[in-house]
């Protein structure tokens, strides 16, 4: 076995490191790098500029709170749209809904969705679906392109607010998103962490709050990103979170979302309550 | 600036690295070695045999956690028993109810107390509190020889299950804490996480529920343990964690810990969940 390993590193004071098996693929975008590698801990991993992305040992518990959350608060989510989440991870959570009929995905880098479909069949296992629309743009472009009222839930899957996302964090970015929803549309996105980015979380929180009713932070636990617990965050004109959640039959075969942890992953640590608190204020 | 980087390992397929601004403490107990380390990342930082047990950044998320839920569940806690917890959080966390005339702390090892109270003030803090007793000697033993009916609450603030921690996870050590606590007395142990060790959380949690009424487990997330998600086990002859929480003035000057996160606490992920249904069938 190699003895190699891979190093994704937090402001060169923490550094977490990977046994690699394998080094499975590896190429330059327009907008980052892209790499694949399988390893002892986390099965395979999708890299972007050296940042871990997703991977195969607990990709679930993203995928499944981006998506489950908005998707079961929402009483009847026919069309929706997904920016980013090139691997296709929350297309496959958003298309186990039986009321769906349509999901449109916008990913800017193609090299995301090939690295995954040769690599991460886990989560690029419903990249063909017919009830999907793969389209390779810029999201930011591609919502203020789209009609009024044209979806009933936004999936922001994004990574950090640097390079290619950057703009997602902007409100420009979520008036448009706004226009794009119908009456009562719920839009969720990628909101970094409590322990190390707070004050990234309230910018985001600070932005959905000029333009919705109804904005929230959730949390969720997983083994790959730093410090552990992180967070999306929640936006509607009129829907609120935790009045009534749908049912769906394939829920029991979740591993990680149910109903109790939905209710639960609103329910904040003080230290990141009383910063929103203060953000409302 | 130093350019050392501490390094705990997983399995050797999983490596966490610290920059070490200083290596402040280094010596060799009967159980194990014992370091303190100032990092860039964690602040002041206690490592036992190498293996990272709680640091200045973020030691109040699991000790505020091993303490309020079973004492805001407890109607009455006056006289309260930590095994282990030499870094002194639980106790400063115990101390700081209404309602407490009578700490007992029985740690193993010297020299993490010493280590603690040079370096570690923000734990240790309380340590010469008089309504503190410190006793250096084993908790097993300890346990065995208290009298019935001694205490209200249990904290077992242990390590893993190797090294000197080991027969903290046995059934006969459970059965003399049984013993110990009163009629309606709780038992809360340090208990692993789902993620990397659920077949140990399976093992305590079936030990107590062969002693006791009610045992469920309870989630926490923190930066420095391996996989963010871990966990602690309740356990009571008579007192649901989830009935009737009691309040104090000083809750709202905690950092993780309020009512909500320990009603939502117990809201497992559903594989955790899983896991535990077929335990108890």
């Amino acid at each position: 076995m190699s003895d190699k390993w891979i190093t994704e590193d937090y402001n060169n004071i923490y550094r977490m490191q990977y046994k690699m098996k394998e080094h499975l693929y590896s190429k330059k975008s327009d907008f980052q790098k892209v790499d694949v590698y399988d390893t002892e801990y986390l099965g395979k991993t999708l890299f972007n500029d050296d940042l871990l992305m997703t991977c195969e040992r607990d990709e679930f518990v993203y995928h499944e709170m981006i998506t489950h959350v908005p998707m079961l608060s929402h009483p009847n989510p026919e069309t929706v749209l997904i920016i980013g989440g090139g691997d296709g991870g929350t297309a496959r959570e958003v298309l186990k809904h039986s009321t769906v009929k349509k999901v449109v995905m916008v990913e800017i880098d193609p090299l995301v969705v090939e690295a995954c479909k040769e690599h991460l069949n886990v989560t690029a296992c419903e990249l063909n679906n017919e009830r999907l629309e793969l389209i390779i743009d810029d999201g930011v472009k591609h919502v203020k392109e789209t009609s009024e009222n044209t979806y009933d839930v936004v999936i922001v899957d994004s990574t950090d607010p640097i390079g290619p996302a950057a703009p997602l964090f902007n409100e420009s970015f979520y008036s448009d998103v706004k226009k794009c929803l119908k009456a009562d549309g719920i839009v969720v996105s990628q909101c970094e962490n409590p322990f190390l980015m707070l004050e990234t979380q309230k910018l985001l929180l600070k932005i959905k709050s000029r333009l919705f009713e109804k904005v929230s932070l959730y949390n969720y636990s997983n083994i790959t990103y730093p410090s552990g617990l992180w967070s999306f965050s929640y936006a509607s004109k009129t829907v609120d979170p935790n009045a009534k959640l749908r049912e769906e039959t394939f829920l029991d075969n979740l591993k990680y979302y149910n109903h109790e942890v939905h209710r639960a992953a609103f329910c904040l640590p003080q230290f990141q309550k009383q910063a929103l608190k203060e953000l409302f204020k």
